[in-house]
């Protein structure tokens, strides 16, 4: 198979996944580059992304499926994130020489599946040779500009919340890792949120259309570390008294006598949005989310004057993925 | 130096090669995504590309400042080729555990400066340790609607002509190997060539203009590869019969007894545009380009009815940079 074959099939794989509704891609895969309408009244929003095998993920964990499904949640996430609406991705892939053209499509069917369910349609990229597997990953959106979300927006005092209850994928990692059990349900949500996590894009749009949402921060790097970049990005400091855990989570430190909260705070790649919101507005908007989602909008604490963020009263360390701190660089 | 430290100082250092007449940028690097605001008469266009150490370039033949100018450059001709107006680029770099925050920074330099000539924005990106060097740009340009060229447009008695001689990157290549010695002038423009080639946007946005340009394409693949693209694309076949050697190219050939025109057709990385023009018009177009940038066009031959490309009325095959066919995949 040459590169143009392999090409060829995922360019039918892309398009047989992408909905005739997605009119603004006026080109897709093939040529030089691909053009597509944007929408005259919106800015338009970018974000790229890379994961390397052994860094970001490894195939004893998951199927390829997962790892593309993954890698594409990670970047619809960035753009919630800011509050944007999805529209359209590249994706260049670094592939080892033992890799098969077979399981290149595998992952494509991954990563054309998440964009599917974000309405993403998947219009170019490059394959390369590469030791390393090696996935890079480039999501453009669009929000009007009185709508996107940065994290720097917060003042003290606003209320800090998060979208989902955390560490459920640090849980689904070492369930896959050691084979241990926690009765089918937990092991079951928990896998899913650790190979198959839903990017919470609906519910960043939900949020961009609020006024009383100052600031927003997906929690993909762990929720210490988002918190506090939040937090510096706004000039404040951070009080956290009360975290949400997924029960998966809870299950698993229980059973090996960890602090449960250490997963939901450090654990990372739960993709859930971290927002601050004026206080007076905070009930009514939870409200609104809980209707709108069928799910609550966990308070987790507020933003104060000054700097660095507390947990309980005690100083919380920066203390997720952050691969450079973890690694000599 | 943590990931963030990393990040301010990439920051502070793209932020000082961008010009404030880039004003369509509205957020650039350190929140979730960035934000432009795209032109409301142009479609937008994006190209991404992704280069690995040992496969597309190695560290012994050039500087890193060298390895970032050519990742930039090779992503501005992909939108060059489409007849777009680079705006900005996203940058993804996977980073070996040997490589110093300065080196990082080295690279970026070289980036920016290519950028910087093509007025691209660097607006975000990414940053992950990785066991081979591996540097994954996105572009992002505008086009008019009706100006975009596509590799499929050409017709039966197109003329076909191209922007350059071809072959000194090639011979550059080999320069920078085996330290031979071709004279001083030769050498430098072979090695720059090479090194520092400079994408040809502003020759596509001219050809973009031109009603009688039918189809484009960039020949980083080597001239062979892409006239079959861009054939194949259009329904033709292809007659070559005229290609420009660069002179360095031709004097590397002589002394080791190569055929010159084989460093032309399948040396690749020259980043020079293909074009298809309709005959009646070539040489008024070829006239218009050379008082415009002070250079020919060059004529290689002819679109046809039927399929293949020949070179002197002989078959030629595809021969340029196809990662795949060379490597088992």
């Amino acid at each position: 198979m040459t590169e143009d074959e392999l090409i060829d099939s995922i360019k039918r794989l892309c398009h047989a996944s992408t909905r005739p509704s997605m009119t603004s891609v006026k080109l897709g895969i093939g040529d030089d580059a691909a053009l597509w309408q944007p929408s005259r009244s919106h800015r338009s929003a970018i974000s790229s992304d890379m994961l390397v095998e052994g860094v970001h993920f490894t195939l004893t964990a998951m199927s390829l499926e997962d790892v593309g499904w993954r890698a594409m949640a990670a970047n619809v996430s960035d753009l919630a994130a800011i509050g944007a609406r999805p529209v359209l991705a590249t994706v260049a892939l670094g592939i080892p020489p033992r890799m098969a053209p077979e399981n290149v499509l595998r992952l494509y069917r991954g990563l054309a599946n998440c964009a599917a369910c974000s309405k993403i349609a998947i219009v170019g990229g490059d394959l390369s040779r590469d030791d390393t597997f090696t996935i890079a990953i480039t999501v453009v959106g669009e929000v009007s500009a009185s709508s996107a979300k940065l994290r720097s927006g917060g003042k003290p005092g606003n209320v800090l919340a998060v979208t989902g209850p955390l560490g459920a994928s640090r849980a689904g990692l070492a369930l896959s890792r050691h084979a241990e059990r926690l009765g089918e349900e937990l092991e079951t949500t928990a896998l899913e949120a650790f190979r198959r996590p839903r990017p919470r894009d609906g519910e960043g749009r939900f949020f961009a259309a609020s006024r009383n949402v100052t600031a927003m921060i997906d929690c993909s790097d762990g929720l210490s570390t988002d918190v506090h970049r939040l937090a510096e990005a706004s000039g404040c400091g951070a009080e956290l008294d009360d975290i949400p855990v997924a029960a998966a989570a809870k299950a698993f430190a229980q059973q090996h006598g960890y602090d449960p909260y250490r997963f939901a705070l450090a654990g990372g790649e739960d993709f859930e949005l971290v927002v601050a919101v004026r206080p007076r507005a905070f009930q009514h908007l939870a409200l609104r989310y809980a209707k709108r989602f069928g799910r609550p909008l966990y308070r987790i604490g507020v933003l104060r004057e000054g700097s660095g963020v507390t947990w309980n009263g005690a100083p919380l360390e920066r203390s997720g993925w952050d691969h450079f701190a973890k690694e000599a660089l």
